[in-house]
């Protein structure tokens, strides 16, 4: 096992969440926090964190979770979700450079547009918002994760969160430390759904799910049949 | 219900495949016979045709299945599957055209390319195959279905098939009579994927199943979870 899915499986590494007020952000601190990991809620404005992270402590008794601005949490983690929606996503992350450097850099964010109602995907010129993450930060251990989940029932935490976590990455010691991670949370499995270049049909099963959603009236999630786990 | 889709339930609507003698056309044909729809397999030698509907009666006893060229099965089918590899697809079309006509056509091609060993889908000009072949047939009722399921695992049928069928459509009746259709196989659950613009996506997935497929060396099959049926 690498150095840091050690950390993970330990408990020691601390996630922080770029962006992480929103309803996707507190879900994912809830599980985290729930697992027994330590989190830090980042947002551009300190009490909006510090809000989030107080509602998240509230629901989770003996969570340990802070709030801060999203350059004091990316510093003060070892591992980092970028949550932030995607018309932020270059923006924040080229503002936080400096902070990621060799991080591992976990990223959540789906390119998403509606046309007429029905969900759709941007164009990103780099195949993917998680390329998008490795170009703008070269030296960040970029790794695709947890665009599939429900924000809902990531928050409704007295009932288990079903469904696969698909990872991307081309670091493997970094998404082996993530699959960790996702493994980790209630009844979550992680998959390795390859390099960087197959993010771009993680992210758009992203608009697929919040079809059927609307469809069936549901939060559905994706399971791979057919992998032994 | 629609007529199309009464007519898939009482087993009076004749399946045709359009390029049906491959390892996909095969397997679907087999597993629709199983569920006792007439199928008609085609080619565009007779020949082939035929020796894959013998392969086809020989693996399921009883089964009505016949092999004849592309245009003869289209013809005498009332609802057709296109299996093509995607660079014969708008070609095989175009040539049928007129004998497809308004009939429902299922397109379960996909547009795979391989780049480095690495699964991806190719850039269509319409979005999808799917969307492509409703362009260049604005008078057939086209639905997509079909694309995510594992060749060799439809082709196993003394073993259920499980997994999802997401289908595609903009045409409320045709989409029913498939949805119809795909329900009658052995395990399989059809899921309404939304509309023809959603094609993309359910095409983009077999790329990630693929290279699932790979590193778990299994056939992978996808399922919606949190969907009640």
């Amino acid at each position: 096992m690498g150095r840091e899915a050690a950390l993970v499986t330990s408990g020691e590494a601390t996630v922080g969440l770029i962006g992480g007020t929103g309803p996707e952000g507190r879900g994912l601190a809830l599980r985290l926090a729930q697992a027994g990991v330590p989190v830090r809620i980042g947002s551009r404005r300190a009490e909006r964190a510090a809000e989030a992270a107080a509602d998240v402590r509230a629901a989770a008794p003996g969570a340990e979770v802070s709030g801060d601005v999203n350059l004091a949490v990316v510093e003060a983690s070892e591992i980092v979700i970028v949550v932030v929606p995607f018309e932020g996503h270059g923006a924040t992350l080229m503002d936080l450079r400096e902070a990621i450097g060799r991080k591992i850099l976990i990223d959540a964010v789906v390119p998403l547009a509606f046309v007429d109602g029905v969900p759709g995907i941007e164009e990103v010129e780099e195949g993917s918002a998680t390329e998008q993450a490795q170009a703008l930060l070269p030296e960040a251990r970029v790794v695709g994760a947890f665009h599939n989940l429900s924000a809902k029932k990531l928050q409704a935490i007295d009932t288990p969160i079903q469904g696969d976590v698909l990872i991307t990455g081309d670091d493997a010691e970094a998404k082996a430390a993530v699959m960790a991670l996702a493994g980790r949370m209630s009844e979550l499995r992680a998959i390795d759904a390859g390099p960087l270049a197959m993010s771009r049909f993680v992210e758009d099963l992203t608009a697929l799910i919040l079809g059927i959603n609307r469809r069936y009236k549901t939060q559905a999630a994706v399971r791979m049949v057919g992998i032994e786990s």
